[in-house]
């Protein structure tokens, strides 16, 4: 293992940061709020740290795979372990296991928070509290579209098998370039956003915050009330749209820059993502129209809204979603465990593996009758490769393995009831940052103890670097040399 | 298709039946029930049925695949269709779709029930009502160790792959010999239990129905509190360990008898069916210890039962474990989707298949690292053809699917809360009969409308044929020459 390289990206990682902290301490200053202090010692902080580590000699630059995993998994810890001291210093939240619990939350693209009153948040915090899950979007998607499959990670593989035509890695042959072509798609989307949400009556801060929350999948608000504190038809309306638009895999984007258009909108993923979608918001049209909503455009606007919201596991609100008919309630349910595509900022299990998995469902009905013909599983007219088919039922059970284990365990540290429990750890694991009854519309999860909070975030890493990632570093073999 | 021979064996199954009636009949006039009607018309009914099909002349006796699919998923629906009559024609249901859904959870195994009342049941319905699952569960071995691996049918082919040292279809080499081996030992099981239920103190009847209701994993007793009606230590205890029995694949017992006991103990699914009840039973002992029973045999009895009675789907109680912390009904609710092993009248997803995806997920871990390795899984020493792996994994996501939208379709009509709803589903589809909630503990079926309970009864079929036999028979291509 070359440790060198490791100990230096991380420190470049570090360095990183203190620009990604800079706006924040910038509003601090500009509004001469208190929690500057808290910003500098963080700075100051990661200076400490991070100049010493990215002056490391190394004596080569040789990254494999066993390199890439152990930065990521690192790199992803101490982002969130030194994102967690504003909050901390600034005594906004003043046990640093609740401070971690919210920068995991926050890096993750979860958006689960401890805090109960978010409108009490100094502008400065309440950045980069906004900011950290709009970064993490962005890394998951350069990590997935441009490092992972250069990386050669058997993990990833699963990227590269489903993007159609020109596969990821190929967007550009330089990874560097890939890298920054994705950059500034995800900065364009989130710059029309911010425009959209201005023109819409939002002042240029809080279009900032709710675009950095829908491109970023986090879902995080200036509001108690999430987007149903906006009394406006527009913005609900905004807003889902890029958030669909957020959920879509990155690489067709570019696809579409390329005037590929045909390749983007055939693109299996993207069309069984949509399908999902509209099934989900006529469904729940249905069921509300004339139990809840008395004319059937509002009810569409809030069926259309939450499941956008479900899917792309941002899990903004326009509505309390849990005074709706337990038919609604149980399709929002099953969207935490169906997610966004795959090379987007979304979480969960992700469109491409449902995808898979139903088409591996047909193929064993058909073999019944044929056992001994090769059927081959075809997405975009190209056969996946059995490895990869392997690599998506590993990764489907595993997510189910780890859903029921980590209930079972906050039913221990909690004795809550199994829907609370169940759906903090499906919107952990998930990405989604909400669920239902103690987690559902509107709760934080302040009320859950340290070992609960800790348990939920380790989910949260876990879900964000696809399970595989994490496990493989817990194995013996990944220590021999 | 070779429909002649399909009609002469459902024939023949229906005068079958009348055979099966004949106890309940003996008992009903013995005792001069007035439900002696019932059976009398009912067996009437059946020969009028019965006698013209089976007398139907065939050209040609050969079974292929789709003769045996239609002959399983027909003789399944028409024998647990006759098999209401009694209840219909008895009045005791006076619904006919109410009766069906108690006949179809009986045979099936399941073990719901929308009656409130057992204790009001004259004998003979009792027995009847009680002789089903056990009927089913002898039906059920019978087919996925004897008929199926002969028949060559694909969904069956994870029988074939983990039996060891001889393969379930080579117990003997004819097929009429094996499932004449194969009910013996089930007749022997359930003799030895009724005799230990007797001199344990309960009546000859008691002792029948309740080793019927512990060896076809039916879980139906004569009392209303179930086995918590009988005060005393060694029933429970009797029973548990003869739901663990009646829990492991019948084709061991063979190869006990041979005195191969090394192959039969050294089985990989047995030894895991074994794990998962001692690390269930720790867990919940652990858990009740000092928070419910004040004394640790009595949490370790208790324990032990539930983890029994729930991972074998039987579904019989001594408690109401609705009022235990909620970690240890976690564990319970979970193991509605263990399921006991294959080759065993236990329904669920088995404990065969979370052996194979658990090994499955190791071998991803380890692909990362080695991306090009062949790594085969291997269960008992034996590598599973990938043909098998990828049934595995189309029967978990289909039986998920299914789990899926079978509760949002329960949520839709009854709008009762997520965890009654999803319990009810995966306690029909897994062939279990109770779940918490409105179908926790001593709750019937019964306040459910009469599409769920058409939904209900249609998962349990499902479940019992393992999903795909029915599912192959909705498809087009089953169909054509």
């Amino acid at each position: 293992m070359n440790y060198g390289i490791i100990i230096k990206i991380l420190g470049n990682l570090l360095l990183f940061q203190i620009a990604a902290l800079l706006p924040s301490l910038g509003i601090a200053l500009y509004l001469g709020e208190p929690e500057l202090q808290a910003f500098l010692y963080t700075i100051g902080i990661l200076v400490l740290f991070g100049v010493p580590l990215s002056l490391k000699k190394t004596k080569s630059k040789r990254i494999q795979a066993k390199e890439g995993l152990t930065i990521v998994t690192l790199g992803w810890v101490l982002v969130a372990f030194f994102a967690a001291f504003p909050f901390y210093l600034s005594g906004v939240i003043p046990s640093f296991t609740n401070a971690l619990f919210e920068s995991v939350s926050g890096l993750t693209t979860t958006g689960a928070s401890v805090i109960d009153n978010v409108e009490a948040l100094s502008k400065g915090l309440l950045f980069w509290r906004s900011f950290l899950p709009w970064l993490g979007g962005m890394g998951i998607i350069v990590l997935t579209l441009a490092i992972s499959p250069t990386l050669g990670v058997g993990g990833y593989q699963i990227y590269k098998a489903e993007t159609p035509g020109p596969t990821a890695g190929k967007l550009s042959p330089r990874l560097h370039d890939t890298a920054k072509i994705l950059f500034l798609v995800y900065l364009l989307i989130t710059l029309a956003l911010t425009v959209f949400l201005y023109f819409g009556g939002l002042s240029l801060f809080e279009s900032l915050i709710h675009a950095f929350g829908t491109i970023g999948t986090g879902g995080l608000s200036t509001k108690n009330a999430s987007i149903g504190a906006f009394n406006n038809h527009f913005i609900p309306w905004v807003i889902s749209i890029f958030m669909i638009a957020a959920g879509v895999n990155f690489s067709l984007y570019y696809l579409m820059y390329q005037r590929k258009w045909r390749d983007a909108f055939s693109n299996s993923e993207f069309r069984l993502y949509l399908v999902v979608i509209a099934i989900g918001t006529i469904l729940i049209t249905l069921n509300l129209y004339g139990n809840i909503y008395q004319s059937l455009s509002e009810s569409f606007r809030q069926a259309f809204f939450q499941v956008s919201s479900f899917i792309t596991t941002t899990a903004y609100r326009t509505v309390d979603y849990e005074s709706w008919p337990r038919f609604s309630q149980g399709i929002l349910l099953f969207l935490l465990f169906i997610g966004g595509s795959s090379g987007s900022a979304a979480g969960s299990i992700k469109v491409i593996r449902h995808l898979v998995l139903l088409k591996l469902i047909k193929r064993e009905i058909s073999k019944i009758l044929h056992p001994r013909a090769f059927i081959p599983i075809k997405v975009d007219g190209k056969s996946i490769p059995s490895s990869v088919e392997t690599n998506i039922v590993g990764f489907f059970f595993l997510y189910l393995v780890l859903f029921a284990s980590g209930s079972l365990l906050i039913m221990l540290f909690e004795n809550i009831d199994f829907i609370s429990a169940s759906t903090a750890v499906a919107a952990s694991l998930g990405n989604v940052g909400a669920g239902f009854g103690l987690v559902g519309p509107g709760h934080s999860f302040d009320f859950f103890t340290a070992e609960s909070k800790m348990i939920l975030a380790f989910l949260m890493l876990l879900g964000r670097l696809e399970l595989f990632t994490i496990f493989v570093l817990l194995t013996p073999d990944f220590w021999r040399n």
